[in-house]
């Protein structure tokens, strides 16, 4: 067992004043087998429900409604944990947004963020306005330990610019890859769903119902539909990388 | 039979705060056979004309003249609908434009749009202003759920974010994957019926009559006319995913 | 014989409130035989002079002096209608511009466009400054229902849009597509004449004898010349399609 | 013998107007035979000295410091003219600037032009500021009609752009098609004298000659290697039409 | 033994006038051999921990946290020292970022510069606001002297030069040569730890375990983690090289 | 023996009037032997040191602090002289910065200039501000009749473009030409000494040598390393062109 504020690696690397910059520690699970039980001394722990893949794998989950006094960064550095026990140093995220218009013009924020790795999916729901916790974010984003893995993220990157300052350093628009890998123009226009079928060839029936029955779906069906897209590009990754 | 706000589903994924995100609730029909009669529990339906194209299929058809106090996002969750029964996350769209000029400048403002799926065709004439509704249009348009499928899309995306602040996040000039796909670089520039000609070698006959006659042409035919364009391109799409 | 306001079918597709968007009638002639006569019920139409091209076919004219009180769009309506019952919606377009200098800046102004089909070419003569009416110029332009073709036009496109805010939103630079095509480059860069040449190799005498005599030259003269390039470039056009 | 205003064709194409677009009328010489004679009747003539190439083809020059009462437009059509009979309708072009710089800025000001046809070559020292018979070249430079060649041009284009207003809007870098045409990248980037050395393999000692002794030379001289340049870039560019 | 304050050669190449850029003078130490000690008479060394590699190489490493009386320019002469020795004028950085954010926007800052050589790690820590003494590591990256190579840098490279004005003039993202030398896209989006991975297949373990025990580890493992990385990149630029 | 004011070459061709600019003269030297004495009657001259290259080659140099009464024609024409005579028309380029930061900000400024042919080397260190003489400079830079050729130089041209106006037209990036010319995309990125060791395989050692003990290296020493520099390029540009 050990504890890693990973997040925080690209920014504080070494830390010359720990007064200035006091090492936040936090205990962090093994999270190398589906199977184990959450640790007892952990505060943070995607104690959401657990979902099973169609290959097998068991993804954990997260959701948090994040507030003024939520400190996210425990959660980020068992996200960056499981990438390096992974041997695949990929975040699969998705972002979402609320918009209002007026008429000429509109208003584009950052409402949700979703974070998968081979095990973990964490979704934030943001609040509005962002709190000065949020900073964890924003350097989370900037980190350059891994790659940041999204399905038609060119509009994104320029709305997080444009709207948060927000800058991904390291990212990659893996339909944009499949199609030069593959050589199959069409999938550089995909989603989530198309795209992962067109690689992956997987039974996509419970994500279809799932979705098929949005408004009827508890929260919990919703987290496993998350949890699935994040899974599925997760995998296209995986199999692009080969 | 199902109900599913699926519009939103990229924006409020998961409600954490039912309160400030009240689940809105639609009963949606069932699309999936032509022949089925509508709902009588619904009150979003496809009850415009239906038109039979030359393969047979079956195009519902929904004409709105959008006031402030429409409720458009139940049709837009039908469109939803029929892309996940039909297994093909397209949504053909396309808009128009009116121009007010003055000499050395000009005003550009959307009029109207029009979506469709295999099944459908919804036509939405826009109002001047718009009204808060029109959120919905905004949060459709930046779904990543589906693939936004158009003709020669490239200006119309400059002016609907110049002009509106609409961004559409997942969208496919289908005339430039045509001509790549295909090796023939003068499809890139064709417009709807054309492009569709070189791809598919469809009888045009009727859509070629009724534009040809549009001044005496009913409002009927005109939807026809609209509903035949929407097919063709979903067709091209989809023949180019293979 | 029908009548067909094609020039607006892009703005106004469906018309719900006829009261905000009256339609207009024209009643059209027929065009699809260089024999045919004028029709007696119609206002307009193109009773310039008709040219025989090099290859027999037969082209009418017509050259308009735009004022306040002219109405365009029975001819743009005309143009449409030749495209749609010679089963290639392409216009040929050329536009003509006048410059203002003041040392270190100069003012454009679009002083004609010419616009030409298989059978037809029409000649518009602009006002400064531009009047009302000329919002058909602008939607017929930004009309996705035809592809609007023209040599060199990568500096145009940019001055109509800087100079006044107009958008062709489906347009085709042909001398970069037969380059591309023919794979000669040269062909990328010539002019109208010399572009025709190098793809049709057609007998250029006509057009070389009244554009180096031009001083000379007859109205009649130059509007044949105006007519023999948008027929050769429609020519061009022709045979890149197949 | 003929006249033609071909520089204002672009622009005046039909004239309705003749009040407010007045026709000039100039009296031009034929100019298809190297041995022939000045004609008698003509105000505007290539007078300067003539020069004979290494291929024995003659170059009649004409140098022009352009007052406010200066007409180039005689000269212009003269080029045009010779641009029709030789079956080549490009015109060779080089822009000189003066620059005075303030340290950390600087003003850019078009002080001289070259246009070189097979046949001729025009020499224009233009005036500070410019006068309202610029017009004429502003029109002339955007002319469709002819293509504009130029070597290493990129950034004269821009200049010509900024600090004047001046739109060319058919021009050709002549090294970047021969770099392509000829599979020889190093192309590109030379200058005139050895883009043609590499693509012609003329004698090039007259030019030389000229060119390293260039204090010494009259302005005789001078002209001749104005003149060589841009023959040699016009046969580079017939070459590569091949 | 030789001093040579390189880090100024691009900018004060010559010195005409010693009085206004007074040669500075450092005492620099052979760095040719991991296992010479330092030298006496030199302020200036790399005394921080040293680190054996996988392959044996032994990585001298130096952590400065930079205060307005620190002068840089003898360790970044050091660096360019080994550059000459080792035959490959290559540095390889990385620049951690700390990020404020406020809801619509953000401030970036650079807060730590890591340099790397064959034999050598530099991290500067650098101070709130910037002092004069830093523009010796302005100067360092406008040289020409080295490339920059670094992993994912093109977002660094506009955030260095938008927020600091920072420019570097010879850089090169190593992935997307990596890409296009070995014919693998994927590799341009990898970090650091998976590029060296798919190019070299070094045993990554020690990389891997302080990494994810980072919250425990000491300065001195995150020290060791930097060179690993540092060299790691080294060795792929030197691969690509050959 | 001849004197050219090669220099104005581009910018006053031809002197009509010789009264608003005066022509120059300036004796030159005939600069085709490296073993010919200094001409007596001529102020202007390489008269630094001259250098023997590795392969025998014999370069003269020439230091200059410009002040205000300097005037630098008639070394920039001794260049241009030279290019001629040696029948390749490129001249060598570097420029140096002074860069003064502010935390947030910086202002680059041109400190020097190197000039080189395949003879000379001209190193000219610029004052602050800029003088009118510097105009000769400026005039020089835009010249086409010579290309320019640098390595690394994208940042270069648009620092000049925004700090002082200097635009150079006829550029050459000699390391993006050799990666394309020799299949290598390494050596796009390379340094002077790294490219030119990758293209010619010369020995090294005297510029590595002078360029490892900088700081003891006397002001020949560093004009030494400046003339193999620019020969190195100079050499590296004549093999690409072959």
């Amino acid at each position: 067992m050990f504890s890693a504020p990973l997040v925080y690696r690209d920014f504080f690397f070494i830390s010359f004043s720990p007064a200035r910059n006091p090492i936040k520690s936090f205990s962090l699970r093994l999270l190398d087998d589906p199977s184990r039980t959450e640790s007892q001394d952990n505060m943070a722990s995607f104690d959401g429900p657990g979902f099973t893949m169609v290959d097998g794998a068991w993804i954990r989950t997260k959701a948090i409604d994040v507030e003024s006094s939520t400190d996210i960064s425990p959660y980020l550095s068992l996200l960056l944990e499981d990438c390096v026990w992974n041997g695949n140093r990929a975040i699969i995220f998705d972002v979402y947004w609320n918009v209002e218009s007026e008429d000429a013009k509109s208003e584009w924020r950052l409402s949700s963020v979703k974070l998968s790795t081979k095990n973990l999916c964490l979704f934030l729901r943001l609040p509005n306005p962002f709190h000065d916790n949020l900073n964890d974010l924003y350097r989370f984003f900037a980190s350059k330990f891994v790659t940041f893995v999204g399905v038609q993220i060119k509009e994104d990157l320029a709305l997080l610019k444009e709207n948060h300052g927000i800058v991904i350093r390291s990212s990659l628009e893996i339909g944009k890859l499949a199609a030069t890998a593959r050589g199959t123009p069409i999938v550089e226009f995909l989603g989530t769903r198309e795209l992962a079928h067109k690689i992956l060839w997987y039974d996509m029936s419970r994500l279809d119902s799932i979705q098929s029955k949005w408004d009827e779906a508890e929260s919990k069906d919703r987290l496993e539909a998350a949890a699935i897209e994040g899974w599925l590009i997760y995998n296209v990754y995986d199999q692009l990388q080969q």
